[in-house]
């Protein structure tokens, strides 16, 4: 097979990225390791920036989001009894979109299906060669172990932390910047109300607790547990009981709870790799950059990246123009860069670390103070949450 | 002796309390440890924040500060070579002014030579008694040995953090939120005019520096070093050699060095205790709470806490009012914990962290650059260094 641009990974960012160019009139392939049903039922972050909301409608896959997506102008963080509103409205005049990321990739599946290009699934790639050739050669390995060849002119890496595409850049000079928390998030899916009408960031002396939604009729509710904990360790029962000890009165006797429809732990990370591209080679997303979940900027980064990619490839395959193929790694790792801050910021803002001490428990509410009085503070963590100064 | 309000320490809040208290006519008495050539050559902090200001001109003290002081309407924040000048007019309408502590000792000096109270100098402090009592007693050695007695109806330590002030509290039950940062500053005063006209701070991957000033003829810089370091072990010519490294390129070379004036090596430490008041007997500035100097908060803060005590003590001793009296450890440690804050995040963001690793010096490099994109979290910056969300 020959393409202009062979995608591995037809995750969201995979996806939209074929999007844009079939669009364009770029002849692709998707190549996704897994089956269809596995990538379609994965859970996984579900607030939008208005700029990725724009980016799914300018795909011409924004209708269901805007049908059925809440537009939430404001998130709250509580501490200690109290909350404060973030009220995105009035600081920065934006909003952000709650629709599920599970939603976004299934649009994105729909349209390919209708209007190509192609996913592949079932495609293990086993080697990416060639990065300084003419032209790029994706080896793929289907489910019954035959080898298959894709030549392309520009390879995506859109697989991941695990994927080929990371895999074949690390084998170059790769500069890796990494923090890994000692925590995880349990989080657990249930079909009931949400508890707060916006996403509720709570900081606790027992540690940090999210509630947030999926939709008016799902909700998904996470608590901070020790690195290691297993998801099996936590009945419902005591998930809900340390739930409710970390939430503010008000959020906790809305709480209502109900069987866990899934339940899993995630780990919490902060990972980029310089650079992004490698001669043929580009990655976008988790491939270069892991975020802690903290700020929900995972999925918003790699359609940013997304987004700029499809920029440089655009012009590159339908006009030989390079300069976005020559920009990219510089100009994504920019905007990497601010929402690896923020995702920090929030992270340390919000968590308890246990070796920070007493004193660090009290910055940690000094700053959820300063932010209840300043409004530049509010304003300047509004601006990152929704992504206008990425 | 008999007094209604004992103020233990002759620094600028002893004196500034003092002279608070005698404009409103409540009598007072300043016992200082030392003598008082050695209160007037202690170099300190030179930024006062414009609330501090106005408080030495509302004590009838600001004549030369508003003569000879230099009003700052910005600062800098170096790194990598690029400078991001925050500009406090333009940002929050107002200024801060650059006078020595040194200056401030001396013009309270010479007030209350004038008009009272009386300062005691040479008077140590051994006891402090009867903080729950109808009145408390001071108890006081002079230089030969004498004892001596003060019966007060107040209490105020102001004698720093090693003053019996803090160690009278530090007898009950006292919280203490401790940090100790592993590096310190080495300072050298010279009589120069100063290489940068505003206050500049560098971040460096070799470590902090800070270029300022104390007046248009007298500078003053400083580099972070490791925690133990003497101020002999550094010659003239190896601090400027460091110090021009660590500086912007314009700002090394417009660097004019000379003998140092004055050689030292300042730990830097955050420290809270938690009450400020019991009984009779109320902490003030350094002998509550310590800021690492990052950011110039010490004397502003103790500055602070006087305002407050003053308005507590001076119903308290006139008319039996004591609603600020019971007030003020509340009202202080506000004030307190948002300045430390500030100081811990201004350090955090500035100096060389060996154990956060090359991801954490890739979080202050995003978040100046950060400072530099947002306006909004310049704004939250010069809020908290001019003191107007304090």
């Amino acid at each position: 097979m020959r393409v202009q641009v062979a995608i591995l990974g037809g995750g969201p960012s995979g996806l939209a990225l074929a999007r844009l160019l079939g669009l364009a009139g770029v002849e692709a392939v998707v190549l996704e390791r897994r089956d269809r049903a596995h990538v379609l039922s994965r859970i996984r972050a579900g607030v939008l920036e208005w700029g990725s909301a724009d980016l799914l409608r300018a795909a011409g896959v924004g209708a269901r989001m805007d049908a059925e997506g809440q537009v939430h102008d404001g998130t709250v963080l509580a501490s200690d009894g109290t909350a404060t509103r973030i009220d995105f409205r009035d600081l920065v005049g934006r909003s952000v979109m709650v629709y599920g990321q599970t939603e976004v990739t299934r649009d994105l599946c729909e349209a390919l299906d209708r209007d190509g290009p192609r996913v592949i699934h079932g495609a293990e790639v086993v080697a990416v060669e060639g990065l300084e050739d003419a032209r790029a050669r994706v080896i793929w390995q289907d489910q019954a172990g035959a080898r298959h060849e894709v030549a392309a002119d520009w390879v995506a890496g859109c697989d991941g932390f695990h994927g080929a595409g990371r895999r074949t850049m690390a084998a170059g000079p790769l500069k890796a910047f990494e923090r890994v928390y000692p925590f995880g998030w349990l989080g657990v899916l249930t079909e009931r109300p949400p508890a707060s009408a916006e996403v509720l960031y709570a900081r606790h002396d027992r540690g940090f607790a999210l509630a947030s939604m999926r939709n008016p009729r799902l909700s998904r509710y996470y608590i901070q547990v020790p690195e290691g904990t297993r998801a099996e360790a936590w009945s419902d029962d005591a998930f809900w009981d340390e739930l409710r000890r970390r939430l503010p009165t008000e959020t906790a006797e809305a709480l209502r709870t109900g069987p866990a429809l899934e339940k899993s732990v995630a780990p919490l990370r902060s990972y980029v790799g310089e650079p992004m591209r490698r001669g043929r080679l580009f990655l976008c997303g988790d491939a270069a950059h892991i975020v802690p979940p903290t700020g929900a900027k995972g999925l918003n980064l790699a359609l940013g990246d997304v987004r700029l990619l499809a920029e440089a490839l655009i012009p590159a395959c339908l006009s030989g123009d390079l300069a976005g193929v020559e920009a990219y790694s510089a100009r994504a790792l920019d905007r990497v860069w601010q929402a690896e801050r923020f995702s920090w910021w929030m992270t340390t803002l919000m968590h308890l670390f246990p070796e920070s001490g007493a004193f660090g428990l009290r910055m940690q509410r000094a700053e959820l103070a300063h932010l209840a009085r300043s409004r530049a503070a509010r304003q300047a963590l509004a601006e990152a949450y929704t992504g206008v100064s990425l």
